[in-house]
């Protein structure tokens, strides 16, 4: 499977690790059921480190962490949250509005740790290089962050769930930040109270996983 | 630096895994000069494979890989990046114009695999299960995919650029694909030339990387 070639390289990884980065991805699960422990902040801290060497357009670095500790910031993004959430259940009938109704989907309530995960639109960094016909690649910028910070909570044990049930402008301000920041996640990180291998939206019933092939075309 | 916990975890991973997944994102470049060499097709599918892994918002799974093979199809993009890179640097002028003349902003005249990644914005896959207030998380979704390809890619040994300076509607129109389909990113796969633990836009004088402890703060 590796390419056929003695070249040079800064780094070769084996079929060890291959076979390890495939079970972290098959591990790395949306969590929503988190135990109320506490987390090391030195472990924060080396995540979001990990989560700083992500790409990013014309080297913006455009993440920015806002650590989310208060009761009261805490209890602004819950009530957000209840009624995002209260407003899509409103939009459903039938068997779906009660599926969805059974369904858990932040862990809010008990994730020790919460960060809420913006993007600095205003940022000089990077002088626009890349993002003069494709501006939206800021904001993918900070997603290959919050991608890189969820594998690495899980290569340490620990499970994230990214929450986008909320009004974006309601926890915008109630986070007192910038107004060139907009959020592109809120982020709840823990120890999972439970590990599985199959996503929890296809174990309740809402929506299978399908299949590579049709998503591939040639051209 | 483990959280300090002896519950049952659906995988561990040790410490040795830590300190190749740190390598890993160490040595993930974008790559813009990459050999010609033909990459093992089933090396593609394995890689695309792990991509299909990737988290999404609602379990939809909304991203669309096309596989530009066509020297038709390249010459499309290749000539929609000339005019969109000639546009970019007419925007500058002084020591910027200069730099930004003497980059390399593209893989597209040499990468043996080109990849353009779309987000079915119309897919019912998800039911649109957290993305009424956040629509936008349906295309952060194939980042996440593209992302994930990217590192499975340097596992391997093979070198990924994400090319976003490109018209996205021509590039779309170019590659016939269903309008519902959005642009997300155009990639260039394949062994690259080089190595290196600094970014290309660090090494060339563009833009140097910035720290961590300023992109965080504390509510």
């Amino acid at each position: 499977m590796a390419p056929d070639t003695d070249r040079e390289c800064g780094r070769r990884f084996d079929a060890g690790f291959h076979d390890e980065f495939g079970a972290l991805l098959a591990w790395r699960r949306d969590v929503r059921r988190f135990l109320p422990d506490a987390i090391a902040p030195a472990l924060v801290e080396e995540l979001l480190a990990k989560a700083h060497t992500a790409p990013s357009v014309g080297n913006s670095q455009p993440w920015r962490f806002v650590l989310v500790e208060s009761a009261e910031a805490r209890a602004w993004v819950r009530e957000s949250f209840l009624r995002a959430n209260a407003d899509a259940l409103a939009d459903l009938s039938g068997e779906r509005a009660a599926t969805y109704a059974r369904l858990k989907l932040s862990g809010l309530d008990v994730a020790p740790v919460q960060i809420a995960v913006f993007c600095d639109e205003a940022t000089e960094q990077g002088a626009g290089l890349g993002r003069r016909t494709m501006p939206e690649t800021l904001a993918y910028s900070v997603v290959c962050a919050i991608h890189t910070l969820w594998l690495a909570a899980r290569a340490y044990g620990l499970g994230l769930g990214w929450v986008s049930i909320l009004e974006p402008e309601v926890v915008t301000k109630s986070l007192n930040v910038p107004s060139e920041w907009r959020l592109i996640a809120y982020l709840c990180l823990g120890l999972p109270e439970e590990e599985h291998l199959d996503p929890e939206l296809e174990r309740a019933g809402w929506q299978d996983r399908q299949g590579l092939k049709e998503r591939i075309v040639k051209r």
